[in-house]
């Protein structure tokens, strides 16, 4: 009896892992309009794929925790883990659509460079604590992982605050404007790893 | 024994709807001044009454639990509950606040308007969600109603968008400033709303 | 047996004194700086440290919280009480870097005076409700702090509002936008206490 459960909780984490390397993708494909400061229309909507493809990952494993009985961990983290997840690629995407509304296209910004990377760094470390979610034993390792993220949430912080700096020793007022809402964005991605981050130790915690 | 509690249970159920039409209230109330463009001071004092009924029926739910042994789902979800429905309102009061200081009274903003629409809708939605907690077989349709919460998050965003790409045209520098910090305040109240409807799911993935 | 869990337990609790008495230091030093205007090197060194000691007795409780089997309250409460506290001086020193980084040393202004002296009282009481808590039978008694701490909250606002409505005043429009994110920093560390003050109330709702 037992045995029929063991295949839908191993969905989950794949679905887990699946969701985590459309984000990997996501931040990557950001990492590369970005350094080639690309916001136009096909840049908005190949970045507007990827957040679909994490929506519909994450609204299947919706469905499935609606349908499924038993669950690898407690319900409501699935449904928080999931959500936060998404939201990760929900912002990159606000900045992407804010570049093009905002006409910022062919700006390159050595400052949403460094940014863009600590992101994709930090997504990659959100990937491998999820991966390692399956395995618990571990739980050591993931601790790690949510480590690396707090401490990349750390250089993020250092980023912002020397990009700001130097940001109000433009002259152009729309310009200051314009920008200090993208890095604060780009800020909030980050923030957004380390809540994922967060979720994950307290799956663990309860675990243990 | 059984019996003496079920009267308790539904006392939740009806704060929380009474909560939810107080808050409809209050989006409806905000659509007419934003209608307008009427932010003075009877606006702002009436908009206060709506948020103090609010603070009132919060408060009452809060003591409720501490005094009630049996509680139709999770206390603290009792907790988030009523406390993030209240927010709804906060911001709302926040956005007629900052209006009136900032002397903006007697502005009409199309974006505004859209903006109090959609609210209004998604507060509707939320109250159609919360009502039907107390039964839980209806889950697929509590479901439907956060579903189209997610909906008008993702309206209010491209409302947003549009808002902000034309507000970067303008010549006054203060009066972007302005409508820049109320559009966010707008796009704030659907967000929480959307934050309300993933506590709702939440409570129904929880008792599933 | 049961008597070997017990300074365990108890450990937990100081740890969380411990650390409400650094928050408590920190805040009592923001007031200070922001009373002479001081956001040079010293200044920002010295709120640094006040941070690395916070993040240090948090990292001491989440390892304690990894190797304990029996804790006061609810695992993942030890957990978010902890990064939330910790949070509050995040804050502190992200207003504290930013006036430096801003170069608005220098400048007193009377609505962040106000703002750190509402900010160190809504600490003294979110310090006086976390020193309580090893006394749940004097449940009310922490509500009383709780109830405290929002009213602060709508000191806080109340400041904000007409600080802001001032702030646009101004003529220099760098200076208006770097104060309002002042502004909105000081805020957000009062909704900061706030939101702690949430998460004691859950914990005593929860054992209630």
């Amino acid at each position: 009896m037992g045995f029929s459960f063991l295949p839908k909780e191993e969905k989950f984490y794949d679905d887990f892992d699946n969701l985590s390397e459309k984000i990997v993708n996501a931040a990557k494909y950001f990492m590369v309009i970005v350094e080639k400061g690309d916001f136009g229309d096909e840049s908005l909507m190949r970045m507007r794929e990827h957040e679909n493809q994490c929506d519909e990952i994450t609204h299947e494993i919706m469905n499935k925790l609606n349908k499924t009985f038993i669950t690898p961990f407690d319900r409501e983290d699935i449904h928080s883990l999931a959500h936060e997840l998404d939201s990760i690629v929900d912002i990159i995407l606000t900045i992407t659509n804010r570049m093009k509304i905002y006409k910022m296209s062919g700006q390159i910004d050595q400052y949403l460079v460094k940014f863009s990377d600590v992101i994709y760094r930090a997504v990659l470390e959100i990937a491998k604590s999820v991966n390692t979610l399956r395995d618990l034993k571990k739980s050591d390792l993931i601790h790690n992982y949510c480590i690396e993220v707090k401490q990349l949430e750390n250089v993020g912080d250092q980023i912002r605050d020397i990009a700001m700096g130097e940001l109000f020793n433009h002259n152009d007022i729309i310009h200051i404007m314009k920008w200090k809402e993208i890095y604060e964005h780009a800020e909030n991605v980050i923030d957004q790893c380390e809540d994922v981050a967060n979720i994950v130790s307290t799956i663990v915690v309860k675990q243990a």
